[in-house]
């Protein structure tokens, strides 16, 4: 998906954002705007909107002299979400389609996201509780599980720390033996990296690969050999977060997105309200 | 009031609403948000925000190749609001503080305003019906009063088209031999220019100068000659409007504000709710 005009406020909300979040002083701040403002102008609109992201968050691990700016909040997002994790379980084992309340969690936990500006509560807890509340296309949860289950071999893309916890019971459901999970390669946001996966006891449970590439999304141009490697011999891939969706949108077949929207430009590419859940499978085609 | 790191996302949120209230086509608001953006990205942090505006509007003039691009709206906004001034004019005259009631309508009419982001209903109507309904510091309304009476001559700096209909109660209780109305020199968003206060009935019964400007704010060094010497001759001058507010509240003495807050940052800078109206008198210095 290719940028839209709405992604330039919105890049410039992120900026300011993340300069607050992580208490830069006005000076920098203000540095980084400029860095953001000059990077906008002269900009390839072909591109999609987490490669520009890309750019933005190495500006800012620079200007702050902090190679993972977030972690602490990673860490804490983790935490709480662990907390949480056997009450998803439960709620999974008892429901009376756990496949789809798996899937459930997993879209819920995509709220955890520290880039968006929803007005969506980008809490564990928030992502939690709400996790039920969303109208979601059934038919299309049964045509995923139906896509699982005749894959050998899935690809599951997480997207954030925290979010990352909620996926677990997915994954369990789509089996140890048949999933690979891909994490981003290095800090970026609070985007979930191999650090984090461990942190959420992913690694010691689901083979986990790194994608070699600091881009908030999977832009496959910036992704390790090996990753794309795998990227193509995946006999499916499920990508987790809007941002996945941004990179991936017009890749040919075999991918199947789980996020919630979280923009208007996004929500309107759809047709759907922002806050929805979408349950995107493979494209014939 | 110098720019805030909060004007920039609100500059190109006014590139982008005027791009779709204007119903520029895509490839012309790109180059327009382009030339915002590098626009930007040179900036001088010590400019109050309205010369900004005056170089995003003039590109906007210029891209759209219509040198009035709001003219239809003005005249619309104009209209209904002569339709309500009679209306007006009653509440004023049979309000127990008709001076009061009058500075509240010209401070309700400020909301009629195409630049801000809000969430203010834009329109005349919605104008009128809100007026009496925001808490006033009826102290300070009392205090122009009196500097009004004092005062020998006052200059009145108008803001936009239509709300400058809800300033004729007030204008005729400041008096028509006392009071010079301001316009802005050449189109510039809605604001009202010398047709525009002819359209509302304010040259037929007031002087008016036009300031020779298309900065949408009263930003001096940009002024005729002739409008700087009426400006310091005045013995008050009272500034209707954010943006009048913004390119003079650091001019020293004799300038009086009424305005409607319409952004975070400047509610911030006088530490009022946004959306407030702000009556301020002369500083004393």
């Amino acid at each position: 998906m290719k940028l839209h005009l709405e992604c330039i406020p919105c890049f410039i909300r992120q900026t300011l954002d993340s300069a607050k979040i992580l208490e830069l002083d006005d000076e920098i701040a203000r540095t980084l705007l400029l860095r953001t403002l000059g990077l906008l102008s002269r900009l390839d609109w072909d591109l999609p909107a987490p490669v520009i992201g890309r750019e933005i968050h190495r500006a800012i691990r620079e200007l702050s002299g902090d190679p993972d700016p977030y972690l602490r909040r990673k860490i804490s997002d983790t935490e709480t979400a662990l907390q949480l994790l056997p009450r998803v379980e439960q709620a999974v084992a008892e429901s009376e389609y756990p496949f789809l309340t798996a899937v459930l969690y997993s879209i819920a936990g995509n709220a955890i996201d520290l880039a968006a500006k929803t007005g969506v509560e980008a809490s564990a807890g928030a992502a939690f509780r709400s996790a039920l509340d969303k109208p979601v296309d059934e038919a299309a949860v049964r045509r995923l599980e139906r896509a699982v289950g005749e894959a050998g071999s899935v690809l599951f893309l997480a997207d954030n720390a925290g979010e990352i916890v909620f996926d677990r019971p997915l994954l369990d459901r789509i089996g140890r033996d048949k999933v690979i999970v891909g994490v981003r390669g290095a800090p970026v946001i609070n985007d979930a990296t191999f650090d984090d996966a461990r942190r959420s006891g992913i690694t010691e449970r689901f083979r986990v690969i790194s994608n070699g590439s600091d881009t908030p999304g999977t832009w496959l141009n910036d992704c390790s050999r090996e990753f794309v490697d795998q990227f193509e011999r995946a006999a499916l891939v499920i990508a987790k977060g809007q941002a996945n969706y941004e990179s991936l949108s017009d890749h040919p077949g075999r991918v199947a997105f789980l996020f919630l929207t979280k923009c208007a430009a996004v929500s309107e590419h759809l047709g759907v309200p922002t806050g929805s859940y979408v349950i995107r499978e493979p494209r014939s085609s």
